[in-house]
Formats: structure tokens, C-alpha cells, sequence
């Protein structure tokens, strides 16, 4: 079975080229490919099916714990890279099937050796859905005495977007100490949210550009997320803070979000790392008894 | 360049074969190939290089944060499984170069395809350098007050063990709850080891086995340590709990160490994952910039 380890802003995949339909891909496999240590490590694995007669090829995604997903930004722009720099579609526009229809994905910009280096995803229209306050202090009583009381004391505002997935975004002083996971993990779990909410911690240095940190529900922190980015770009402008088009950078890199008048198109890089084969006795193993010690 | 991806123990690498010691192999790649979101993913780099006269191959060992290491347990065994499967030494025994000396490796079972299962390395002779008690109670202030304090408070006993490298092994009473990264993290830097030392809680059943958690100086918790296992089990028997030979249990998987007159001997298993081929863009800008995003 042959693979290829890709990346988009950090947030990376294992690719399983498919393109006839033959192999069978389930759970126990994912979650061996996806282990860090025991197998070739990633957020995700994406088969890569037959597109049928609307797509160019079918992103089949699943997250490292085996769970399907309809979506995913950064997974995406890996697909149309594969498929581009192979010339499985010429031209500049992939059209990628996925479990939320089908994407429209565009090569915006080129190596010198013409395999694609920017690729742009149309991640559908966001939707503000309100603002909800929290009261955090229950994290204070459990957590550190590092001074921090104060600010965590009082109720917090969250701006909720979602992207077909729910987010709840806030304005930081400084990204960079933001209590990302202890914070997020409450805020991903709270009662406000029954099923759970990815949490953005932002600040907005100027109109053109936000920075952000990622808790991505059932995960943790994050390198990058397109829909999270999206959030992000949506609450800044919603709150006053930023215009239509900005740049919003992440610890894995850097995503470029644009509004329109009816959709959000976020722009960023695809990057393959490395192109193999599985070895065959860890195949078998991990079929037969999951991730193979 | 092409890379094969292994692990021992879920200790897992990134080897390089390079036979005719033809790649320049420098810290900002072993960086790049390590990160696991931007690049492979591992926790060091085996370039294996052409042994000389007197060896089969050298083991060219870096950790993940480009530093050199001398030797490997885990990784020699990866080793010995690439050359010994793809028939570059006929027989059991590879001697492989290392910079802590020439190592003989034994192959002891095998797969019944005829690749390497089971390899045996001779670890030297542990030498027991002590044992150091250690107020811990620092931890109880700094920490939290899930009713460990008692325990915490007093005196704890650490059995200190060099297998070239410095050990430090505790008994505890439950492994899977020990404290490891915040005890671990402490030990490690405390000024009773001017030079640091890996940190290993055990528990002993029973004399032929022992369950034990690693805190690996300068890393965190690791999944298994080849020296650690040796010196858990060096310690076990100093301090009349094990046998002379036992299987240790780590998160990673399971080693057998055998105490003989003058040496320790470790065998584990030796997984190869995938092989394949690093993209040419990606080494180009691994090489020019450290890890390309």
C-alpha cells in the first residue's frame, strides 16, 4: 500500500492513494497509520477514491482516532496538490468530493517547477451564531495561583461562528501565553455548548491581520484548522476588529481568509513531505490487531 | 534520499541508509525530518553509514534536536534489522559501528518470511553509582493537593545506575499513576546530578518482571528506553527485588534483560513501518531554512 505524508499549515496526513476503489480502509488502520510512534504519524488519513462522474477524485477523511469527518481545509488543499502535481486534472481547479459536497479547490500559485505551492478552498458561508459569557471562574478554584486570577475571574465573552462545525472565539491580550488548553478544554466541554465547540484564542493587531491559537474539540491544541481559521477571520469582523480579507497566522503557518459576498475563501500551502510504501507484515499486523507494538 | 521508518519498543526513527557515506546529514535535517507535523516524524535519525573495516554498517545516531548521541538500544536493533533483511550480512550477528563503540547484534527470532523479529544487544555492564534521597517536598508546595502530599513530603530514594549514561530509579507504588513528568522533570535537574540524569519509576511484581515509566533527560516521558530498561533492571536486582533475568515492561512494549557475568543483555523487537523516498522540494527547504512549513 503505497502513501504519501503530507501538510497543510502543520496539520498533517497521511494520503492513501486510491483512485480505482480497492482498498479497504477502517478504523484499526487509521488509528496504526496515524500513531506518532508505532506507525507513520498524522492528524488524519485521506483516501484518495474515485471522484464518480462530478468530482475529480473523493477525499474519504478520517481524524486520527478513526472517526469520519466531512471536511477539512487544510486536508483538502493536500487532495488538489496530489492531483495537480500528478496532472490527474490539468488545468488549475481540482473538483474534490468530500462528505459536505463537493469543493471547488484552485491552485493559486506555482513552484518554478510548476507543482502547486498555494492552493485556495472555498470553505462555504460562515454563520454568526451569537455570543455566549462565561463564567471561568471554576478554573481559577482548580487551577495555578500565577496571578492570573484576576482576569479569569470575570465572565468571558465568546463569539460563536459555525463553519458546519461550531466554534466559540475570543479576544486575548497575548496569543502567545493564552491558557489555550486548560481554558479550551473547559470552554470545549461547557454545558453552553451540548455538543461541544472548537475554541479560538485571537488578537486582532490590525484590520488586516489575526492571530490565533486552535483547542480543537476532542483533540487539544493545534497546529492550524481552516474552519478555525475561518472562525477566527468571521468573529474579528463581526466585532469590529478586522475587514473582509486578512491573514490570519497559527503556530503551523500562515492561511490568507477572504469574505465574499456569500462565502469564505481561505488560501494556504500544501507541502508533501515524503512518498513510500507501507511495509507489508506492519499492514497485516496493524489489520489484524490494530496499532502493531 | 530514501528513508525507512522503524521503531523499537515504539522508540521510533527516521534511518537514512547511505552505505557509501554519501549524504551530508547535518542538525537543521535531523530537525526538520524529526518534526511531527512538518517533517517524518521521529525521535532520532539513524543515518547508516558505511562500518569500515571493522563493522557492517555505523549507526549514525541524532535526536531529534540535532545533538549526537553515542548510542541507541532501541535504534541498534532497527538497525540490525535493515541489514539483516535486506541480506547485506548473511547470518545472525551485524556488527554495527557506534560511536560508543562496535556492537554485536544478534538476530534471535525471526518472522517466517526470514525477517528479523527479535534482536539481542549487548548493553556493557551496568555500574550501580549509589543511592540518593531527595526531598521532594519542593513538589508538594509547587503542585497540586490531590492528597499525595504525604507521600511526597519525606525522603524519597532514588537507586542510581550508569549505563554510560546517568539513571536514576525510584520504586513506586503504582506505575501507571506515578508522577512521572512532574517527579521526572524535578529529578532530572536537581543539583544532586550536576549533569542531569533520566529519571525511572518501577514497580516488581514478582522477580522475573518489571513494570517501570521513563522520564528521559531532556525529551519528557518516552515510550521505552533500552538503556533505562537496563538500568531498571540493575536496580531491581541491587536492591533484591528481581532475579537475574527479566522481562521489562514499558508503555512501548516489552524488553528482556539478562544479567551475565560481565554484561547486560537486551532484547526487544524491531518494527519496520513504511520506506519511501523524502520529497526534493521539502529537503531542498528543510536544508535551506530547518523545518519548511
Amino acid at each position: 500500500m503505497s502513501f504519501v505524508k503530507a501538510h497543510g499549515t502543520g496539520n498533517d496526513f497521511v494520503l492513501l492513494p486510491d483512485l480505482d476503489d480497492r482498498l479497504a480502509v477502517d478504523e484499526a488502520l487509521v488509528r496504526a497509520l496515524c500513531d506518532r510512534h508505532l506507525g507513520v504519524g498524522g492528524d488524519g488519513v485521506i483516501r484518495l477514491g474515485d471522484g464518480g462522474p462530478e468530482a475529480d477524485v473523493f477525499m474519504d477523511y478520517r481524524n486520527a482516532d478513526g472517526s469520519i469527518a466531512e471536511m477539512c481545509g487544510n486536508g483538502v488543499r493536500c487532495v488538489a496538490k496530489y492531483v495537480a502535481d500528478r496532472g490527474i486534472v490539468p488545468g488549475d481547479v481540482v473538483r474534490v468530493g468530500t462528505r459536505g459536497g463537493m469543493k471547488a479547490v484552485e491552485i493559486v500559485e506555482r513552484h518554478a517547477d510548476g507543482t502547486a505551492a498555494q492552493v485556495r478552498v472555498d470553505m462555504g458561508a460562515p454563520r454568526l451564531t451569537g455570543e455566549v459569557a462565561l463564567d471561568l471562574s471554576p478554573l481559577v478554584l482548580a487551577g495555578t495561583t500565577d496571578g492570573s486570577t484576576t482576569a479569569e475571574q470575570r465572565l468571558v465573552t465568546f463569539t460563536t461562528v459555525s463553519m458546519g462545525n461550531p466554534h466559540a472565539v475570543v479576544v486575548v491580550g497575548d496569543v502567545a501565553t493564552a491558557p489555550v488548553e486548560r481554558w479550551g478544554a473547559h470552554v470545549a466541554a461547557h454545558e453552553a455548548f451540548p455538543e461541544g465547540t472548537n475554541v479560538e484564542f485571537i488578537s486582532v493587531p490590525d484590520p488586516t491581520r489575526v492571530i490565533g491559537r486552535i483547542f480543537e474539540r476532542g483533540v487539544g491544541e493545534t497546529m492550524a484548522s481552516g474552519t478555525g481559521a475561518s472562525a477566527m477571520a468571521t468573529a474579528a469582523h463581526a466585532l469590529g476588529l478586522a475587514g473582509p480579507v486578512v491573514t490570519v497566522s497559527l503556530p503551523g503557518g500562515t492561511l490568507a481568509v477572504e469574505r465574499t459576498a456569500d462565502t469564505l475563501l481561505v488560501t494556504g500551502p500544501a507541502v508533501e513531505v515524503a512518498a513510500g510504501t507501507l511495509d507489508d507484515r506492519w499492514l497485516a499486523a496493524a489489520a489484524a490487531q490494530g496499532v502493531p507494538a
